[in-house]
């Protein structure tokens, strides 16, 4: 411990990362943050500001301790948040020596791991050891782009350990973010990532013409469905309707911000998924998450439930289905 | 009844009233259609579009029996469907002098009848003697103007009696209209009246600057408010996150075509109340809406339940409170 703050350091260098470090700023006054790329690390170092991501973003230098060796930032932790792709997360743990299971360990990441199909809390919890207990989420709804700006946004802390929830809640709390907490680790974070390819179907829609009407008619299934989706990996008494989960879509469904909207709004307007992805600059995590959540939905027997729009997305992105056709026949279901 | 066909009038000149009569332009071969203003039952009759709303629509003349008789346009039907603004229902009805209660009646009005604070329904009820089962209502998800593109677009067709509302519902289908039945005929109509409040909330929000993430929390938190207000008036087995609910919000609290949600956002750049009225050439619904649903409420004992947005709308409409300390409280109320 750090005075009486506890020591955290934030893994990863992208734009949620770098909102995640800027709102910690406002409370602690050291963050160590991890990010692989060296020549970022020195530009931040000399111009206070991440150069790729949120730019505007403006850091007092002296609060980071910034490092590309991600075995000093997780030895050096109470609390570990971790804020890369999920695509890319078992990459940036190849290189760890250290242990992780006596560590508090939050997941920002809003993605299901492609090696395990696991989300990123059962990942670290079956291989890494770190007990259930110890593993949170933090999640929105929150645009990285609107934190950049200090708008007022709300973010969930999940933890099985509500000590641990209140801590990351009290830490990251300021004039601009309201946080509320939760137990529901596994509803949150299936939520954020079942958003992303809700967000995709939205663009698809609407590079398709669809409009406005059929949009929120769209969104209206979407929750509908993430609903029977969450239920099934796992039972509590939730409220489909909290920010966390319905805030969660509806924020990235309709934001002009989102990735995975322009991405499928590309692939509606007639873009391969191949020219949609080499046009963006930034990973759309719906991309993958669509993958594992149908290979999630398909292989769970007895818990599986009615996803016509997962797999409308995993027909459009996966087996190669014309969008039109498929969005067609998508329209027949909803209601 | 005209061939196998029942009579269909429609009640109301305005932009919504355009769109169903178009709308069932598609299965009916005549509609009869009443609206006060002769010059514009003139214009449709010489330039087959209305002048004033959605006018890139084109009727074929034949099909329509045009009147400004609405004692002639409510006889002749067996079927009236209501669509105009509820501000202006009463004085439309003062000249009835026929029948009302053999009619089978639905109201595409959304909004509260502010002389008795009644939602449609149940003021045809009370008033009109309609049998309660004779009574249906006609809401979205559906802008009008997507209507005019022929954007595909959902119905919810709510009556106690299912045939009278599968009847609609069968006039009303084509290949840009798909409908739904329902039996809430109390928890559609109010849905469809307060999701013009929230939409005046959410236009607020973003006059006053706040962001995407809050207006994503700002519609999960009207979701469930409206979720307990319709609960409170009429309780029976719904699911609010069903088009006719979650998504009629939606369309409203997202969509550039809203006019609450554009006399709201008014408000919150500085407009008063008058000028922005001033400023609109429409009605918004709203408007009325907050001040019957805010009175009826207050008004309802026990039924009373917690109504922060609805109240925060009130009180910047109706007592004058400034609208930035009214949203910093309510968005400590949120989560």
């Amino acid at each position: 411990m750090q005075d009486q703050h506890p020591n955290i350091s934030v893994i990863g260098g992208g734009s949620w990362a770098t909102a995640i470090v800027k709102i910690l700023t406002e409370n602690l006054p050291k963050i160590t943050w991890y990010m692989r790329n060296e020549e970022s690390i020195a530009h931040i170092k000399s111009q206070q500001h991440n150069p790729n991501y949120l730019s505007s973003v403006e850091f007092e230098v002296e609060q980071l301790d910034l490092t590309n060796n991600i075995n000093y930032a997780i030895q050096k932790a109470d609390i570990v948040i971790f804020v890369v792709p999920s695509a890319f997360l078992t990459a940036e743990l190849s290189s760890l020596t250290v242990a992780l299971d006596d560590k508090i360990v939050f997941s920002a990441i809003k993605g299901i791991v492609p090696e395990s199909y696991l989300i990123v809390g059962e990942h670290f919890n079956e291989k890494y050891n770190v007990p259930f207990e110890n593993i949170g989420v933090i999640t929105g709804p929150c645009h990285a782009e609107e934190v950049a700006l200090e708008r007022l946004s709300y973010l969930t802390i999940a933890s099985a350990t509500e000590a641990h929830a209140l801590l990351i809640s009290k830490y990251m709390s300021s004039e601009y973010i309201k946080c509320k907490v939760t137990e529901d680790v596994i509803g949150t974070e299936y939520a954020a990532v079942l958003k992303n390819i809700y967000a995709i179907a939205a663009g698809i829609a609407h590079g398709l013409g669809y409009g406005d009407n059929f949009q929120s008619v769209l969104m209206s299934n979407s929750i509908r469905e993430m609903k029977r989706f969450i239920k099934k990996r796992y039972k509590m008494k939730r409220n489909i309707n909290d920010s966390a989960y319905l805030g969660d879509l509806l924020v990235t469904g309709y934001s002009v911000f989102s990735r995975n909207r322009f991405f499928g709004n590309m692939i509606g307007k007639g873009y391969t998924v191949r020219s949609a992805q080499m046009e963006m600059n930034m990973i759309a995590e719906g991309y993958y998450a669509v993958k594992s959540a149908y290979k999630i939905n398909e292989d769970s027997g007895k818990r599986k439930t009615k996803t016509p729009i997962i797999n409308a997305v995993h027909k459009v992105l996966y087996e190669g289905k014309n969008p039109r056709k498929v969005f067609t026949k998508l329209a027949d279901k909803l209601d």
